[in-house]
C-alpha cells in the first residue's frame, strides 16, 4: 500500500481515516463532493505534502476513472450516510450509495486497481434476531433504504472480488462518535438545547440501545482488519463490546453542558419508521487480531459534545 | 387482485405467468422491451380481451409511473437474467435489475400499488454451506453480479414494504425449465447439437448439480404463495426436491435426440467464473402451503428439447 484514494475524505470518519493514512507515510488523494464533508475537516491533511483533495461528483463516472489512476488502494467512505431521512428522497440511497460505489468498483477495474476497503454498516442486518449479531447472521429483511443501499454496494463488491481477481474489507460500522461528528442522536440533542436549553424532545421513547463506537477506535480497526484480515473478500463487523440506551446519553450530554432541561418523548420503541431499537454487533473477528475499543461509550458522547462545544458552527452547515 | 402489470411479460416465465393469470381471470398489462422477451411467446395471451402488451423500456422512469396507473399487483420479472456474462457487461445488472426495479417501486409509490411479487434468484446464497439452502441462510458473500443485484434488489423492495407499507412475495428460483425456454445449458446444448450433432462441448466438468423446476410447476408455485403467504415480506425459495448432474442432462438429451456425440469437457467444477456447482434450495415454506413439482427434473429437460425442436427458431433470435 503506497498511494491510496479516500472516498467521501473529508467526511466524519472519512477526515480521520485520511489523518491516520497520512501518519502511516501514505500517498493519500481524497475524493468528495463537500455535500455533507466540510473543508475545516481536512484543514490539517491539507498543509501534508503526501495529499491532495479532489471536489467532485462520483455520479461521473468518467471522472472517477480519472482519478484513480496510479493508486492501489480505495478506502470508499463517501455514502449518503443519512438513516433516517431515507423515505423522503429513496433516490439518494440508490444514487449516492449503489451507484457510486458501481462507479468507483468500474474505475478500479479499468485502473487495474484491485483492493477497496469499503465502508458499510450494521444496518444491513435489519432487526436482527440474533443479538449481539454476527457477520453470518441470517439472511436478513432489510428495514431501511440506507441499509438496502449499503447491502447492495456490499454484494457488488463482493461480485467484483470473485470477477475481477479483487480483494476487499467491508467494515460494518455501528453509529460512531467522536471528533468531526455531523450527524446523528447526539448531535441533534446539542443543537436542541443549543437552541433552547431548557427543554429536550426525544424522538422515541429513549429506550433504544446504542452500541457506539469512537471513531479513533474505528479507524483503529480499518488498519487492523486491513493488515490482518486476507480472506479474498473480508466482512468485519465493528462496534463496543457494550451499549448505552439514548436516556444514558441524555444524562451524559446534559451533565457535560451543565442543564437540567425538560425531556419530552416522542413515544414509541423506534425513533422513526425504519429506525432499530437496538443495534449490537458481535465483534469477536476483529478482536480476533487484538484490536479492542480504547474509548468507553461514555468517553465517545463525551467527546462527542467536547467537539459540538468548540466548532458550533457545524450547526450551521447543515440543514 | 383485478388488474396486474406483469414486467418481462414476453419472456420465458413472464410469458407463461401471462397465461396463468389470464386463465384466472385477471386483467393482465404486460410490459417488455423484448430483448430477450419475444412476440410469439404472447401470441395465445394477445388474442385475449384482458390482455395488453406495451413494448417500453423500463429505465424510463416517467413512462414507467403511466404504466402502472390503475392497477393493483406487480408481478416483476422483467430483468438481464444472464448470469454467465455478467463480467463482460457488469453496468447490465446494475441497470436493468437494480434501477429496473427501483424505477418500479417508485412507479408503485406514484399510484399507490402496494403489492409487488419478485422473480429473485437461488443465486443471491452464493456458494452457501448448506445445503439445501433455506430462506434464512447465513448472509452470504455473492460470487455474480448477476446475484448481487437480484439481491439489491429484495433488499430495496423490503425497505419500501417497511418505509412505505408495501407488502412482497420474493420468490428465489432454481434454474427453470419448460417451453419459452430460451437459455441455459439445455438450450446451449441443443444449439451445439443442432448445428453439429457429432460433438457437444461441456463447459466445466459436467458434474456440477442442478436443481431444475419445470416452468408450470414454476407458476403454480407463484400463485399458491401469493395467495397463502400472508406476511409484510414473504420469501419463498422454488426449487425440485431433487437435483441431477449435468452429466445426466446431456445423457436425457441424447437420447430424446436420438444422436450418439462425443463429448468433451472444458474441465474444473465450474463452468465459469462465478458458476455455482450446486444449487439446491430447501422448500419447505412453499411445500407448507400444499404446493408440491407434478415434473420430474428430467421431464423438464425433455420438454425443453421438445420444445426446442418445434421451435428453432429461437437459436436464431439470441447472439
Amino acid at each position: 500500500m503506497q498511494k491510496v484514494v479516500v472516498t467521501g475524505a473529508a467526511g466524519f470518519i472519512g477526515s480521520n481515516l485520511v489523518d491516520d493514512l497520512l501518519r502511516r507515510g501514505l500517498d493519500v488523494l481524497g475524493l468528495d463532493d463537500f455535500s455533507s464533508g466540510h473543508i475545516k475537516f481536512i484543514e490539517l491533511a491539507k498543509k501534508h505534502p503526501n495529499f491532495n483533495i479532489i471536489s467532485c461528483d462520483l455520479l461521473d463516472q468518467k471522472a472517477v476513472v480519472e482519478y484513480l489512476d496510479g493508486s492501489d488502494f480505495v478506502f470508499h467512505l463517501a455514502a449518503n450516510a443519512d438513516v433516517r431521512f431515507g423515505t423522503e428522497h429513496p433516490s439518494k440511497d440508490l444514487e449516492q450509495n449503489t451507484i457510486v460505489t458501481f462507479n468507483i468498483l468500474e474505475g478500479m477495474r479499468e485502473n487495474a486497481v484491485q483492493n477497496i476497503v469499503f465502508a458499510s454498516t450494521g444496518a444491513v442486518y435489519g432487526e436482527s434476531q440474533i443479538i449481539p449479531t454476527p457477520e453470518n447472521a441470517p439472511m436478513p429483511i432489510q428495514t431501511s433504504l440506507y441499509g438496502a443501499s449499503k447491502l447492495a454496494c456490499e454484494s457488488m463488491i463482493e461480485a467484483y472480488c470473485e470477477g475481477f481477481d479483487f480483494k476487499s474489507w467491508i467494515f460494518r460500522f455501528v453509529s460512531i462518535l467522536g471528533q468531526r461528528y455531523t450527524h446523528g442522536h447526539v448531535y441533534d440533542f446539542c443543537k436542541q438545547l443549543k437552541e433552547d436549553p431548557s427543554c429536550l424532545h426525544v424522538l422515541g421513547n429513549g429506550l433504544q440501545k446504542k452500541s457506539y463506537l469512537h471513531v479513533d477506535d474505528c479507524i483503529d480497526a480499518i488498519w487492523v482488519g486491513v493488515t490482518n484480515a486476507n480472506d479474498k473478500v473480508n466482512i468485519l463487523n465493528l462496534g463496543a463490546n457494550d451499549y448505552c440506551q439514548v436516556n444514558d446519553s441524555i444524562q451524559w450530554i446534559i451533565e457535560k453542558l451543565g442543564l437540567s432541561p425538560k425531556v419530552t418523548y416522542g413515544g414509541g420503541e423506534r425513533g422513526w419508521v425504519g429506525d432499530n431499537p437496538f443495534i449490537f454487533l458481535e465483534t469477536n473477528k476483529i478482536r480476533s487480531f487484538g484490536w479492542k475499543p480504547q474509548h468507553t461509550i461514555r468517553e465517545g458522547v463525551e467527546s462527542t459534545v467536547d467537539f459540538l462545544l468548540e466548532n458550533d458552527w457545524v450547526f450551521n452547515f447543515r440543514k
